[in-house]
């Protein structure tokens, strides 16, 4: 006990108690480059190899995570996310204020990224605490000065070898453009994510977006056809642009009847500014979505599928300080039969892409993990995927989860792995943290005799979640 | 294995199998107070402290969770609850049914609860099965003599600083205003449980209890401001005797769209003894739910949520035995859209009040973990609580899904931790229970290096889930 | 490390990692006989003791759990079932196929089941995988020569005590009938599963069965009750061939209200020739799910409820190869308030069987457990049972979960235990896997102290699971 009280939280052993974990990650999962297939880092950042000199706006900018949990820990809208009515603190107030959070979120995730990125980026690693709070955020601060602490430094320290943005098919692209001028070891893709041609309902957002995307793609967008014909413009200048991912974050999965007829008489109504009915906007929703993944699989794009999530549920705060900015939460929706309907159709007319299944809520992991293995399909192998654990589910109790409903009813040996999901440079620790826990598992069940005892074996499975299995699996080459 | 098998079932490291464990449990966790925020006690036998001459009354007299099991085991009815068409066995064939149970319940919590309370309230720490059942019948009787054993000296013994007691709107609530007379170191407060004011289904009961309640408030109930009327006298009527805290046990979330000039000709109709239509009922639900909290906010009480339960499913046996006598499960109604419409249209009047959300269903934990996230609000830390597992779920696997749970996506620390939600004094062993369950999770986590192991820092955060956190949250004072 | 590198996967404490698991599994559980009362063995193979020559067709012949695995690891049909477009490979390929499919198969069930029946029938300890793949076919097919190497053989070799086939109620049981001239030790049992009467919406197949119905049972069926005294007269004869339990297949619980004249109406039309709607079809499976449970009661039968399954979703697929080849998933419906409905219905008339709730889906063990224990009945022990881990969750991680559900919410010690619900006769190997995870499971226990080390008692549990409680409950007299 006394030599493990001297050992720090984030040692180079963190979560690996047995010889074969050890073993497992230390050999075969730590030198793996990392691909990070879904994130949300701004393009610009890393044309412009952005550069911060408060840690405060690192972690406390944008990391709407980590408001929640000060939100929850009863601090004032200025110490969070500091967009709220009552104005703004200091850096350093946040920071503080943070640190204090940090004290009551045992067992977390927040607790051990942050320890991570604190060790891992900045030296650090004594426990954050309200009593450590000054001293850390000064040694954090001198540590920004370093030559290499950049957006792009940072993708060089962490070794990735591939980023996807997520973009709006409006887009001009110019930042991902800018960086194919001046390329480094990272590739940086952008990924397709329309969310907003399907948001009906809000119609003049709505409407403002489609004439938005009619000056992207050079025509005008009055009609369902010009609609689809505009998108696939869009959708041939992000393939030209390197896209080869897409992105659906949906609240349930739709899959609702309609005709061709229905769906053009209500684009025209809600394109005339018009209402549609909820009946009116889940038929567009239903025929976008399939629409979609077919322009997908024609281009041999892989399809992710984010649902299960409520957006903005608080009003009164999306009021002041609009989406993104910590108040979603997990839906529960029954999907099933929506889904199989969904893919039954696409592959009837072999127009079904590779696609990764994420749902928000964790009850979902067998019934997709079933789903999914009724539209395999030769020659890919893992053709349809049950995604990394996302959001929320991103965590210890989350990542074991999603492993073991792959692993009973799935193949985890065709996994393509972890993601990010991020708005910062210094998330590339959660690779890190998922590669650990799935040694972590292969080695106690090694430990066991759940397992075979063949490291060589499991090692080079682990290698391919780490890292073989995304490139081959979207064809990045890296 | 010799020196094991020597050990008692229940010892004083029962379930705590790590150093850090321990360490936790007796340094900490041990001998802090219990609050039992929410539990069915009789305020009657409190006020005249009642006690018991057999251990078959205090244990089959009224808990159902026993007579669920000993039917499900084949014994017949006069041997359960006594109360069903064939007569009423005596206390000893009772007893004897129940010990040849236990035979069958492996790893379940009544084996686990029996036994801690045979351990701390009998002295006994043998086995209890159809063996050794006659001898622990007859050392319990005895043990029932002392002076201690009574309602207010397994208070005492269990060192219970606050009980909140079950109470219905229109109860005089005398037994509660005698006990002020006659106060001693626990506090008894009575809690607002208005479900029969929800219940316009059955026309007949409600129409009845809306006539005590008119007489409780004195004043006639006849429209729906005469109900909201009288439902404000009586809830400032239970704050003056102590009431902080609301309780609302609902099949599903109820937030269906109304008008008030709807909920009151509705109200009118079921007044007038006519039968209500189900989307009648559910607008009335929907509008005293919404009315409810919204008062609780105003007195700055806690609201208690549990859904998800499904009552008196077995309609043969209800019509001999009444409700809850043991026939009743979980529910499964998908939920997250109308409670997170029912939070954000309180909130943006700013009438959301502190609350504990319980559902049944242990599905939900995760759900319910982030929606509350989105409600959380300066300056209270917590203000949106996940409850402790309830009733099924107040056993290991539950406990331990529900620690999970809140520590990933929530803020364990901030926790106000167990109740009994009993109908017995000696239930308090459920609290023990609860707190080695908490330390042992934490000590195994430490032992693993997933938590730093700094024990000071844990200990503080056991203390606070175990007495602390509710103290300060509810404004008890203990 | 050296000395565990030497064992083989498959040893004889395999799963079994503390000494009081050993002691269970070795002491109390390998011993007993297996009943397997729901599996899908052709009674043809029984009756003629069918042999086989090529372990491919043993293990490729129907088994769609590793078709799926096939497809899903990019084989072409063509391996795979060999039923598609493409043709169909030879033994060998199908075989080298599935041994490299099993290289990705990590934590996979399927890695744990091939390999316990090689080491158990084929004598074969080495990991299967591409490179061993052909000493391993070879060695397997020399071994399939074996004298005792046939249906009724491995019944033998694995101590089986009694079967229950899937048989239809227009079957003739002329091979349950020929097996009854020639006895052996195994008691083989018909068991009655009418999905067919129910599928009302594929008008004509379900015309074609009706029709088979009425030569069955000597009668015409043309309206309701027609039809249901033909099924009373299949319900005869089943039961005068031996047997004792009946299987409902479903998506969700059909509880729909409906009149019997309703019934006849729909019943007549469809009997017709004209399509019903949803609704109609809705009310005859409600009223037909109704009167099978009814029937399973008056005649002692054990009554087994499978749901939460959605099958053949692909269409492209069962178009071409038709239903049971490896395209069904998990279903997510709410069912507790018709679950509910059904058995008040039915125990208000005294009319409900012994029944065995299965739901494919994990996320409803604790409601099942809970709707179970309202309606247990003495003189029965476990009247109502949660079923064994079904299907897809006949793995570790589901049969953790469904025990644990199990104990912490009814009474383990009365789970009537294991069965295989499968196709192969190879598949005794699955009971041999749940008695280790079960005894597994309660020895860790025991070691840390959550459990009485009282392994006396508990190994008369594990018996009772593993035998002598499905003998009793489904009175085989074995």
């Amino acid at each position: 006990m006394a030599t493990t009280k001297a050992k720090p939280f984030i040692h180079p052993d963190f979560l690996l108690t047995t010889k074969a974990a050890r073993e497992l990650y230390h050999g075969y999962a730590e030198k793996m480059p990392i691909i990070d297939y879904h994130c949300h880092l701004p393009p610009v950042e890393i044309a412009e190899d952005r550069r911060w000199t408060d840690i405060a706006d690192v972690w406390l900018g944008g990391d709407h995570y980590k408001w929640r949990q000060m939100r929850s820990n009863g601090f004032a809208e200025r110490l969070c996310s500091g967009r709220g009515t009552d104005g703004c603190a200091s850096g350093w107030e946040k920071f503080e204020a943070f640190a204090k959070t940090m004290e009551r979120l045992v067992k977390n995730p927040l607790f051990d990224w942050s320890h991570l990125e604190l060790a891992r980026y900045f030296g650090v690693t004594e426990r954050l605490c309200g009593a450590s709070a000054k001293r850390i955020y000064d040694k954090c601060n001198r540590q920004l000065k370093a030559k290499w602490f950049s957006a792009r430094g940072l993708m060089k320290k962490s070794n990735v070898a591939v980023v996807c943005t997520t973009d709006d098919p409006v887009d001009s692209l110019e930042y991902h453009l800018a960086i194919a001028q001046q390329p480094f070891a990272t590739q940086i893709r952008p990924a397709w994510r329309s969310d907003k041609a399907s948001k009906i309902e809000t119609l003049k957002v709505w409407n403002d977006w489609m004439d938005r995307l009619g000056a992207a793609a050079g025509m005008a967008v009055k009609t369902y056809d010009d609609f689809l014909a505009a998108m696939a413009k869009r959708h041939d200048f992000f393939a030209q642009a390197g896209c080869v991912v897409s992105d659906y974050g949906i609240t349930e999965i739709f899959a609702a009847p309609y005709t061709e007829a229905e769906v053009a008489r209500i684009f025209r109504k809600a394109r005339g500014g018009k209402a549609v009915t909820p009946e009116e906007a889940l038929k567009f929703k239903s025929a976008w979505l399939y629409e979609g993944l077919k322009a997908d699989c024609r281009a041999n794009w892989t399809t992710q599928l984010h649902y299960n999530c409520l957006r903005d549920l608080n009003g009164a705060m999306y009021d002041v300080m609009g989406p993104d900015t910590g108040f979603d939460c997990i839906g529960d929706w029954s999907v099933t039969e929506n889904l199989a309907k969904l893919f039954d159709r696409l592959e009837r007319e072999d127009a079904l892409p590779r696609c990764i299944l994420y749902s928000l809520n964790p009850k979902d992991n067998e019934m997709l993990a079933t789903v999914m293995g009724c539209f395999q399909k030769a020659p890919c192998r893992g053709k349809i995927q049950l995604g990394a654990a996302w959001w929320f589910l991103d965590q210890k109790d989350g990542m074991r989860k999603q492993i073991e409903a792959l692993a009973a009813l799935g193949s985890l040996g065709n996994f393509v792995g972890m993601l990010t999901d991020s708005r910062s440079f210094l998330s590339y620790t959660r690779h890190e943290y998922f590669r650990r826990l799935l040694c972590q598992k292969l080695g106690e069940e090694v430990e066991k005799g759940e397992l075979p005892n063949d490291l060589k074996w499991l090692g080079g499975i682990v290698r391919d979640i780490s890292f073989n299995n995304a490139n081959e699996y979207f064809g990045f080459k890296a």
